[in-house]
């Protein structure tokens, strides 16, 4: 089957057992930015769901038990990626089947689809191809020679991961852009790779080389006049906190956006271990940050999909004062708030 | 050539070039406390010259133009890393050399020998043996069960790359053994991994992964009264500090003591880029670490080399007052001044 232009697409996002907002990032990624048309998810444990009622995000997409139940389609997406990355049998076999057919298969997952033998037997005999977002040869180290003065950097961190900051940083950017100042999404995880065509899901490079990977990815956006570097993880979650640092100083940001959910008392997957006060996370990003160049928080981005509309007032109120910041819930009240904050940080640096 | 007992092994070390104390870090650290006899060091820009003279360590260690030039010996040792850690021609030729005569060849690079076709078909030949320092396997996130409490937790870290973190965490574990505390020296590099026989080089794990390898080597070093953790790069070098941090995370130390090189004021491998002043290092350390686990400073590793004992003398007493915190020179001191801080905080935690 030969690969149709990625805005034609028409795709089956793979999330066997886990079509819930936390699991399903990439899913509910792909569905709300994603090039393409979803025309289906399969879960077998889901099967005659919505995508709506599962995920908060697209409304009748039906949730299929198999392949040969779903609609037709072209692109096979998985659209789980679980910590450490590994593949069920369940997903093996739809991943076999969709080879079979000759689909193009995507996948975020740390265990990669070209490096199993079948998976590469099928797609010779079938002409199917497996696109491994994570797989990548970075071996550089990061030079620091200097970044282009003119251009805005912002970042997007947050107090933990799946909190928002892929949505946070693709609204930023287009908001900017729809503002007149045109600016690059700059993606650093697979979904954000699937979003924007481009890329480099950092936390799949060795350790030593992510520093280079993500000035690589400054370096490729300097010729807009603002990026917005999506964020990993948190150095609130200690799991990953070595990528969301690695990543910090990659890009050495001038301003930051930091994103939360509210209502969420734990890190996620390391529960019950506490989630720090926002506080004192923001301390320890802007004390990081700051190490190499000067930054500081232009604002606060709330994951209020736990909270009613007065209750999300509430700890908007809350949170202003408490971090003497300006804060949104960006899916509730959109992004302009944030946008505003951008341009006046870009006003202030004399970047205009 | 089959393997000699480590104590026993004579071992050539290949400095190719790069006979220097910044540069030859590797070797300096198995000239000091390597398991076995340096018999001669590789390289052919110094040949005539000794040890000492070029490294300071090492005496009348002598540098040889070439294998054929060096006294007798059944390993050879890589003894360099470099940024990004790639190998020359002139490294090539001599390693060739090696594996010819069948020799066992150890590298810490991240270009990997056992991946090097024309090395493995030379091994294959000559029963020589290749082991890559870097090269893992590691695949688990951190699960952060509750570490022991029993058990102290000391890291070190620095305020750059190359200020001398490993001989301080050698000389701190032996240090603490001699004093009746039996204590895990926790290799995280290639060096620190050659001296102890175990270990992990965590700047060559995946970033997702660095925190679940730093775990894995904490968990298996329990069952010590105490451990030091081998700290890597600094957040104040901002190449590495992804690794720093995930390390820093992955172990989640109980107290912390803070080395730097005195009279250095840009950051290695970065000039002219300036290391930010001690004090905010410090800072950004503490902010990082108690996001999860109590922690603070045990005292200071100053490291003296560019100084006079006088100019060393001034410098213990202004850091003091600036850190508020003990100093030593480890090198023209010793480690009694740490130890006893280290035993102090153990006294403190109860752990004893």
């Amino acid at each position: 089957m030969s690969r149709p232009r990625p805005d034609r697409r028409r795709i089956l996002l793979l999330t066997e057992g886990r079509t819930t907002p936390l699991s399903a990032k990439t899913a509910t990624g792909v569905i709300r930015y994603g090039r393409g048309r979803v025309v289906g998810l399969i879960d077998s444990t889901q099967a005659g769901q919505t995508a709506g009622a599962l995920l908060d995000v697209g409304g009748d997409i039906p949730v299929c038990a198999s392949l040969s139940q779903a609609p037709e389609a072209d692109t096979l997406i998985i659209g789980i990626a679980p910590a450490g990355g590994t593949l069920t049998s369940g997903m093996r076999g739809v991943i076999r089947e969709a080879i079979g057919r000759g689909m193009h298969v995507e996948s975020g997952m740390h265990y990669f689809l070209s490096d199993d033998e079948q998976f590469v037997r099928l797609a010779k005999l079938s002409g199917a191809t497996l696109t491994d977002l994570r797989k990548n040869t970075e071996r550089d180290v990061a030079r620091f020679e200097a970044f282009d003065p003119g251009c805005l950097r912002l970042h997007t961190v947050g107090n933990d991961s799946c909190v928002g900051k892929m949505l946070v940083s693709v609204e930023l950017a287009r908001g900017l852009a729809m503002a007149g100042c045109d600016t690059k999404f700059v993606a650093t995880g697979q979904t954000g790779m699937l979003i924007e065509g481009d890329g480099c899901a950092v936390d799949s490079v060795v350790s030593d080389f992510v520093g280079g990977a993500t000035e690589r990815l400054v370096l490729a956006a300097q010729d807009h006049k603002a990026m917005v570097v999506e964020g990993q993880g948190s150095l609130a979650n200690p799991r990953y906190s070595g990528v969301t640092m690695g990543l910090l100083h990659g890009c050495l940001p001038d301003g930051l956006v930091l994103c939360y959910e509210a209502g969420r008392t734990e890190i996620v997957g390391l529960e019950p271990m506490l989630l720090p006060p926002l506080e004192q996370v923001a301390q320890a990003f802007l004390s990081a940050a700051n190490l190499h160049h000067p930054c500081r928080f232009i604002g606060v981005a709330i994951n209020g999909r736990l909270l009613s509309d007065d209750a999300c007032l509430r700890e908007k109120e809350s949170v202003q004062k408490r971090l003497n910041l300006p804060a949104w819930d960006v899916v509730r009240e959109g992004i302009d708030g944030l946008v505003g904050e951008a341009l006046k940080l870009r006003r202030e640096l004399g970047k205009i």
